[in-house]
């Protein structure tokens, strides 16, 4: 099944920046029974983890982070790009592979101890999801894992991440 | 239950600009109840409707879409702010209700008469969907409805894409 999901995932050299290989993901997504599949995958890894909160890294993270939190029953939390949420929030600063960002997050998202699962569709060096477990362990939330449909293997994310919580992925380049 | 939802929306005076007030749904996607509810109201609407593709708009319409297509079994299609997607693309600028922009969507994702429904968060001036229309139209979909949870009425919205096929909301201000 997995490679089933590969065939539907496409190189595009060059983006955003000379040098990058971009994992694009929009031919899984548009092919509804691969979409499915992919969120199955998701949904049979953490049924039983008893995860309160999904939190979605904007914007590709939401696609497969929102189904995910319908499926479970969970509520979803959204970690996005400065000035995009318009109540009370916090921040943190990261860098990206390609320049540097910064990710934030209401306030009010989390309770403390709530079981938190952050979701994005790729980990690369992790620097994003770095920077979404830092908010939420300023939320006092308990990261309960990352998960990634597609990790790029030789970048080294998941050993910058490991110390948050289980790193999960489920394709591997 | 549309009033039980009403209630996990809260209104954000000056947001993202003096004189704006925002109706923020985030509190309702953080209650995992509310958003199941919210995703089966799309869900029961359109479950007859031999839908192909959904087609989100970037970035609030993943969170509604991105379920619905899953729970419908369809693809989904993004719709995305300039510079996000890898592939060949075509654009529409549009008019906001603060200020311009426009969106692109991926040249090969929607095959000629495939049966379209656009999902975004809320209608107000219709601007955004009717640049998402325009999109969908020159890729030669074939569009069955554009629904949205919020419609702020006042702003007729409805009225601009009626001619582009049905127009839904369900909770309307």
């Amino acid at each position: 099944m997995y490679e089933k999901i590969k065939q539907h995932i496409r190189d595009i050299k060059d983006f955003p920046k000379p040098g990058i290989v971009f994992k694009d993901i929009t031919p899984a997504l548009a092919d509804g029974q691969c979409l499915q599949q992919i969120v199955d995958i998701f949904y049979n890894r953490f049924k039983g983890a008893k995860i309160d909160k999904i939190a979605v890294i904007e914007s590709r993270g939401f696609l497969l982070g929102a189904p995910l939190a319908y499926k479970l029953g969970c509520g979803i939390v959204l970690l996005r790009k400065p000035g995009k949420l318009p109540s009370e929030k916090i921040k943190e600063y990261y860098n990206l592979e390609y320049g540097s960002a910064a990710l934030e997050v209401h306030s009010d998202s989390i309770k403390t101890g709530e079981r938190v699962l952050i979701i994005d569709d790729l980990l690369a060096t992790g620097g994003t999801t770095e920077a979404a477990c830092k908010l939420i362990k300023r939320l006092k939330g308990n990261i309960i894992a990352m998960a990634f449909l597609i990790e790029l293997s030789e970048l080294s994310g998941s050993s910058k991440l490991s110390s948050y919580g289980d790193v999960v992925s489920f394709l591997k380049y």
